[in-house]
């Protein structure tokens, strides 16, 4: 694992930053999303390419030298996952996820997909359910006070899942020692349950001994 | 589910399509990628922002109204999933993973991750890994000649995933009526074992029926 990455930004820069790519990952996302839905003629889409390359080539003149990680803070409060697959503010794969949280166990979020996240048609992708529940049930550990890699993750497909709007809901069902089990769902828009899901959450090793779990549940929520 | 949808275009407009989204969408996942790593000045940011709005604008003045869906050939020959969140040729969000198989019931692909697809810091996001896994397992089972949507997914994490050049494996476990059980793992670059899936895919009722399962395998890969 990447060692952990300290926060050095003021909280204004952070602010900033977030102002500046919260719109810009937006457009992005609708730029994905009208990639797989446009009809426009080829020389349309050509011209577009070309001023895309020439935006990436900008961009790129000064970029991370990898992934964004996760920008612990020395305080104790919350990092940065910005780059992460199903939250990330700056990561226009994620729908983002806005989950919360009651700090006892219990995460839900609710939250739009569109046609980037289809598998059969009209339907969301089994995996997308899959990849969006892991999030959901880690953030729910995590948040609980007993953080954990995912060490086994099950889910049962109860029907398709319409995409547009949906909730996820997921609960600490257990603890016993260094696992944790987490328990969640997912709902379509008229509320019926469309899969559930199960996971084991295993506290890493490297994490038993540190004095504060904060930036250990920061680093597994999304194992 | 959406009604199973005809392909109306001829093999050459295919072929042409093909030829102008590969590029174009392959130059959306560079923006993606850069989306999340780019550290260019505030004023570059807005200014590309401005740039991509108005090419979303273009492309949409002419779109299709939902998602891509799948495309079905009346021949029998191999339909158009090109939307699909794991193997769309127009989906920036899929990797996209090209994913071979021998008929028999085995399937698998190499591919490459990036930024777009963290958890832990330089960690390939437990639920992309479930994503991926649930596809090829999919895929392994509807071209062995028994489709299925996918009823229940089960992962195993045995250890991080590193970011970077990686191999999904899977095949069919056995049958027993409408059910196929499915396994499969992940490895990475240096063919460690990181996780392990097992599938139980379920012919669904409506496709029981059908003379010819190939349009109801390409329907429920994904599932």
């Amino acid at each position: 694992m990447t060692a952990f990455q300290q926060e050095t930004a003021t909280d204004e820069e952070i602010a900033a930053e977030a102002a500046l790519f919260t719109p810009f990952t937006d457009a992005v996302r609708a730029l994905v999303d009208v990639t797989i839905r446009t009809e426009a003629e080829p020389q349309v889409v050509r011209e577009a390419q070309a001023e895309i390359e020439a935006i990436v080539e900008r961009l790129r003149a000064r970029q991370m030298p990898g992934p964004y990680g996760v920008r612990f803070r020395p305080n104790g409060t919350r990092g940065r996952n910005w780059g992460n697959a199903v939250m990330g503010l700056r990561n226009p794969i994620a729908p983002p996820l806005d989950i919360r949280s009651d700090g006892e166990g219990r995460a839900w979020s609710d939250f739009r997909l569109g046609a980037a996240y289809e598998g059969p048609p009209g339907l969301v992708h089994g995996g997308v359910i899959s990849l969006l529940l892991d999030q959901v049930l880690g953030h729910a550990v995590s948040t609980s006070g007993r953080p954990g890699m995912t060490g086994t993750l099950t889910i049962v497909y109860r029907q398709g899942t319409p995409l547009g709007d949906l909730r996820c809901e997921a609960w600490v069902d257990r603890r016993d020692g260094i696992k944790t089990w987490g328990k969640g769902r997912m709902l379509d828009a008229d509320g019926a349950v469309t899969a559930e899901a199960e996971g084991i959450f295993i506290l890493p090793r490297w994490a038993r001994d540190l004095d504060s779990w904060q930036a250990a549940a920061e680093a597994t929520e999304a194992g």
